[in-house]
């Protein structure tokens, strides 16, 4: 069951984007499990990818193809990732982006495609080419939802959101959707995700606002550190609303911009953590005052990847020894271990290093019995701050990863 | 269930050594959980301590103590690690120093202190120093074993072990003892351990051997990833063999002696993860032809760490998807997949960075059913070969790690 996570609310159509999603049967059971998404002449887009060695053939070809031209098309499968399958995989790949070519008359490299789901397996390549006329005869502004449901794998619920907003008197809108519940570590967007815009704004200012969103969001999630082979982002602006090109990142026009899109990014990162595999806690780890962001980080990283600090959430025990134990083995130096703080939301349970002594286990039972949880470590050495997000380390996860063949 | 690990046979007593054990009440049920190991005069000890920033107070104190004389006396308690205990965890584990030092006549910091168990309670010193007359009554050469079980947290089984070698016609005596099953990543040996030998021996070379045993036995180990606030590793020897003593590291009678240390440690390392925390499964990850050691154990700990993987071997399903997304994700420059090989055992799996075309999913299958599996990385990019060892994640460690309190 996701955590605090609500299936998604009405969608807005974003002008120059059509979508459609059908079923090319990769999966045994009944679901869609293809999608095309079509980006109209004039958008710009901005691309990033996973940093595995082990990246995937769509992977390799979308970052080539992107080099070549804006895209016409994105094609997404899942069920399969098109992953540790060589040259076969690539030419595989080729052969759907150039059947889906001849249908709509483009470039083939203005195809970009997509895969998530198992690994190391070959590519039903005619399955996917047959199913591409009717996607795109189906092509329509109004599939968000069905696109976000059709490229889950191990997901229990659709993650997809829109927002609206107004720059000088013209209404931009924001429509986006996400996959993604294991194999969650950041260092590039652990998923894939497609987000678009009508707003009119150039190359250059997006690919910044997308270098901001992702660190700001699809960086700061993890469910169980291990990063995919087929993360894929993309941010697309039709440019097609009304409000007078966003140039310069000095703007206020780009701030606000950046600032939904940021939103935007949060709440699907969010709800990929929400809805990761076995979770039954969402947690928040602050940790505050450091001296630079990155010993921030990885004093959050070394708690949210302990499977021993993740089965004590899954325990609701407020074990705040693990937590200790999870910092002093952080990449950190000369720490000063007497002037470190840290709260269970409000409670402070580790003052200057040892446990309070107003901390009592009943108090930190109720904090840790709560289903979002926000843990604070106060490091006392500096001005820098940082957030991530992840989860528990349940029997259910266990299961899932036990079972399911990804 | 420990995953082919026996009760520990014939334990050898060591001219010099002598040992007790009792209960101090720390656990509620009945068991002893407090061990006294008395060395005679003219030893020489070294030791390793963990790394972590919140290391325990006994930590603390026996590194400040080595410094100033050899020690007399290890006082050993399970239940309780002393650790996130600020200064009151000092001055209880410096009492108990206090109160054995006055019983037996010696300094103070002729004693070293060790804890394990549940992190942030405070030392019980009374329950502690109560039982030290009878610790000191019953000193005796034959109670290694005793000293095993008495140290155990979620061990599962008492972990010793005894080798005799000879030294021109001198036979040479090692015994040791270890515990750990949770929280065991490497960079310092995450364990309580304690290994004795009556080898005539200089300090220096025996500090040494220690590096050397530690770099390829206990820090080649990982159950969790998670390193602890209380890891200790004693290395004595009490010299009363009669080898002419060894001052040299290029001598072979040094060779003869490191040896059989390591393999002592070997044993007791494998013995941890053998009886890790749920463990079903022992598993050698070795990764060869890497252009230096960092870069082969960097993928090997990658492979090990990774949850995804670990569910797979608990399974027993040859998912060789998660463990190419590992190997993509670890720290390595320029890897070129389209020469990495992978072998389940005897069983080429990925050849080339590809599916191998020989490998069947059934074989695949058979290799992964056994308890113990050897998984092979070919980098295929130098000559640098690294091997650790590790385990699967079940439910069960789940189970253990949310319920226990550790």
């Amino acid at each position: 069951m996701p955590v605090g996570l609500e299936h998604p609310k009405e969608l807005v159509k974003i002008s120059g984007i059509r979508l459609s999603a059908s079923s090319a049967k990769i999966y045994s059971k009944k679901r869609n499990d293809i999608a095309l998404i079509e980006i109209s002449p004039g958008s710009v887009t901005s691309a990033a990818f996973t940093k595995n060695y082990f990246c995937a053939a769509p992977v390799k070809i979308s970052k080539n193809n992107l080099k070549k031209s804006e895209p016409y098309f994105c094609l997404i499968n899942a069920g399969n990732a098109n992953a540790g399958t060589g040259q076969c995989g690539m030419e595989n790949a080729k052969a759907t982006c150039k059947a889906l070519a001849k249908i709509t008359n483009c470039e083939e490299h203005e195809i970009l495609p997509f895969s998530t789901g198992v690994i190391g397996e070959d590519l039903p390549v005619k399955k996917i080419n047959n199913t591409l006329p009717d996607l795109v005869k189906n092509l329509s502004d109004n599939c968000w939802l069905d696109v976000a449901k059709s490229i889950m794998t191990t997901d229990t619920i659709p993650k997809a959101v829109s927002k609206q907003i107004k720059i000088k008197n013209s209404v931009i809108s924001i429509t986006a959707v996400a996959k993604g519940s294991g194999m969650i570590k950041p260092d590039m967007a652990t998923m894939l995700s497609f987000i678009a815009t009508d707003a009119n704004v150039t190359k250059d200012c997006l690919e910044k606002i997308k270098d901001n969103a992702l660190k700001k969001s699809f960086n700061r999630i993890i469910v169980d550190g291990d990063t995919s082979t087929n993360d894929s982002f993309l941010l697309i602006a039709t440019c097609k609303a009304e409000n007078s090109e966003i140039k310069e990142q000095s703007t206020k026009e780009f701030e606000i911009l950046e600032n939904e899109i940021i939103k935007v990014c949060n709440e699907l990162a969010q709800a990929i953590v929400r809805d990761g595999e076995g979770a039954t806690k969402f947690i928040r780890i602050q940790v505050c005052d450091g001296q630079n962001s990155s010993e921030c980080l990885s004093v959050a990283y070394k708690i949210a990847e302990s499977p021993l600090v993740k089965t004590a959430f899954t325990a609701s025990d407020p074990n705040w020894g693990r937590i200790v134990a999870a910092i002093g083995n952080s990449k950190i130096n000369n720490l000063d271990i007497s002037k470190v703080n840290i709260y269970f939301g409000e409670i402070c349970v580790v003052e200057n290093g040892e446990r309070s002594k107003m901390y009592t286990e009943e108090n930190g039972k109720t904090a840790m019995e709560q289903d979002e949880i926000t843990l604070r470590i106060d490091l006392n050495r500096g001005s820098y701050n940082e957030e991530i997000w992840t989860t528990d380390l349940s029997y259910e996860y266990i299961k899932i990863n036990a079972e399911y063949r990804s």
